[in-house]
């Protein structure tokens, strides 16, 4: 459901024409360095490698050929495109002569030869595959590292269909794809992720505005959500760090049990993208504002969140463990709308009338909301149960209802009950869920 | 929403394990023959070359060629795997010897060369990538060519984590791909596509019923949306045509404009895919019958719906152009269900306080329901504009709202106008599109 006129979906495809990555810089800068053992020709990513030396002598090491390997510039294009990916270029140093001391005293982690390594070269972090038969450079496209992209690209195409107006945006929840070799923290860096991202364009001069705006919104769409207000804090990337073209770009931490770490980032993009964009396929990316009457490259203020870590951080945030009349509970104090059963229907014995009542209550809400009957067992386990699954609420069909069609309604965080009339009952859950 | 109890959703990953496509006979079978010039090393898939001579020719040295490769059975597990991508395979004719001598006189398509070919061999559909920085088989893995498999391997996390007892379904909507060279009509055979699948796990002995229960309602399923009941038929697969595993199957077809093709197909698909994966991963995956009290494999039902194509069939289904009143009405007829925009809603003039109520309702519904906000031009082109885009309802507030807080709600179709109160408009939308 969209709560927001001015934001369209969209859902692009997941393999794109390989010049999309070359305008998006990622063909070219979205890498990592590797590095081979000229003995035994097993290869390695550098800062794996230097897992096997001592940790100050590895710092340096990673320092000095990571400066080695890359320029500044392309630097910060990488760090542009993917922040947190690029956290180990930040402290890079000054000596290049320490770091090739240093790798000709590593051993090779598969044969043990020592320091007979090639020079470090770059892995680009985008999986590729083949279209058609033949396994060739011609033939390469790439699945997306990310869903941004496929929004840039479609730009004027949703413009034009949906007869918005700047400003406005474009939203996607999709599927992106990355071949990280250290996954790790279990949903928190995996090779495919689910991410959800909206692109905002706007008129050149109005983006502080609207960067401002929505850097304010971002996080409080995770509060309104019921997300812990002191686990949430904003990592404002400080002005040196940030690439040329970005003007402004901060990040929405949550703090997991394992540290802070970005669910969500907030970037000024600017017309970089889509002056890329215009540039490698040669199509106007202007957009024609019939209130100034001129034509602009729109700026992009962007939204770009991992839907999987964010899942993570709702439900890590959800748990909770309390005494409740001498007995634990387990709860998951879900947000109403991010539960995954909304309500559930319980007949308070299984006979009286009251399984019939209560399944026609089911029948009529299922359209409606997804609900969960459960006629088994005391109704205080059965409230426990949907407490461990995060449901709201529970719906008993008790004698009084099969006298006058009312029913309790019990909130799981509260655990207070409602006598509600079975005929209001579905305008009283959608009221409670919007 | 979930309108059955006893079927679960799921998100499996398109990026699985490897073994699994070999437990599913993927990584053997799910081929296309290619050959290859050995003069300039070009490659061909077979019947691609074939369109350089002439059809006649074309179609003997094919069939014999498709007979050589393969033998009977593998055939059958290419069919049973997806079924129309091997419709080429149906007419193998007996003559090997002409098959041979006909490609003596093709001629390259690359360098000219005439009849300088390899033997054929098989080439895999499936996109294959790599994990990890090394380009090798040991880091193969696959973007999935089907959605099932990653159900079939979930099957007992999902019944453990759900607590369904047999019979029960999982589902799931999500991408698949495949390294189709001929991709064709549109959305009807593209690489990169959208399956909606449903495998309903059943005691076997009741999967003759389960089978003839899901095949009535899939094609009912398809009319109860507004498809046309005359373009929906069933193909049959007969009996000597199914592989020994597959008891019985049927595609349910559309009549698009380019022909009749296949949108969905029903199988009774055995215990062969679970018995697979069983054997293949070496964990059980038996269920426990506590009414029967014995272990089984299940069987499994599949109904495995094409959404893209379904997507197609649905949007050209629902193309209409109507005379009314002596003008020419395009109109989308879209199930309200379907439709992207539920509803419509015009203050009949920018004045007389009709936009502000117009404005209230929207901000009422955008929480439950799809709207869109239109102020300008005359009333009946603003609802020309939503029949193009198949809205079924359209709201406008006049005169009277102003005066008894009332409106008119058009229908799409007939084109009819109820007046209804603005307090009773989201129960009479919900009611129009459950």
């Amino acid at each position: 459901m969209t709560y927001r006129e001015d934001v369209e979906g969209v859902d692009a495809a997941i393999l794109m024409h390989p010049r999309v990555w070359e305008a998006s810089g990622h063909v070219e800068n979205f890498t990592d360095p590797m590095i081979d053992c000229k003995h035994c020709k097993s290869r390695f990513r550098v800062d794996t490698l230097g897992d096997t030396i001592a940790e100050k002598k590895k710092k340096k090491f990673l320092e000095s050929l990571e400066e080695k390997l890359e320029e500044k510039a392309a630097l910060e294009e990488v760090y542009r495109i993917h922040p947190e990916v690029n956290d180990r270029f930040e402290a890079v140093l000054e000596n290049e002569e320490l770091g090739l001391k240093l790798l000709e005293e590593v051993n090779c982690p598969n044969c043990g030869t020592q320091g007979q390594f090639t020079e470090p070269r770059s892995f680009n972090l985008m999986f590729k595959t083949f279209v058609g038969p033949v396994e060739s450079t011609d033939n390469t496209v790439y699945l997306r590292p990310e869903t941004a992209q496929g929004i840039f690209v479609n730009f004027l195409n949703v413009q034009n269909a949906s007869r918005q107006k700047l400003p406005f945006g474009i939203a996607q929840i999709g599927k992106a794809f990355r071949n990280e070799i250290n996954t790790k923290n279990f949903l928190f860096r995996t090779r495919e992720f689910e991410q959800m991202e909206m692109q905002y364009f706007v008129k050149p001069g109005d983006d502080k505005k609207h960067y401002d705006e929505w850097k304010a919104k971002r996080l409080q769409w995770f509060k309104d959500l019921g997300m812990t207000p002191e686990k949430l804090r904003y990592h404002d990337h400080p002005e040196d760090k940030l690439a040329h073209y970005a003007k402004e770009a901060t990040d929405v931490e949550y703090e997991f049990p394992f540290g802070w770490g970005e669910i969500e980032g907030i970037h000024n993009r600017t017309d970089f993208d889509l002056g890329r964009h215009q540039e490698y396929s040669g199509k106007s990316q202007q957009y024609f504002d019939d209130e100034a009457k001129e034509k602009y490259v729109p700026y992009i203020i962007e939204t770009s969140a991992g839907a999987s870590r964010s899942f993570m951080a709702f439900l890590v945030d959800a748990y909770h463990e309390e005494e409740v009349k001498g007995e634990k509970r387990v709860v998951l104090k879900f947000h109403p709308k991010l539960a995954p059963i909304k309500a559930a229907i319980f007949p308070l014995v299984n006979k009286d009338g009251m399984p019939e009542i209560a399944r026609k209550i089911e029948a009529d809400l299922r359209p409606h909301l997804r609900v969960f009957y459960d006629a088994k067992g005391a109704v205080g386990r059965r409230y426990r149960r949907q407490d461990e699954s995060g449901t709201p609420f529970c719906i008993t069909v008790d004698t009084q209802t099969v006298e006058d069609n009312t029913v309790t309604v019990r909130e799981r965080d509260s655990m207070n009950q409602d006598r509600v009339a079975i005929d209001n009952l579905l305008i009283y859950l959608l009221d409670k869920l919007k």
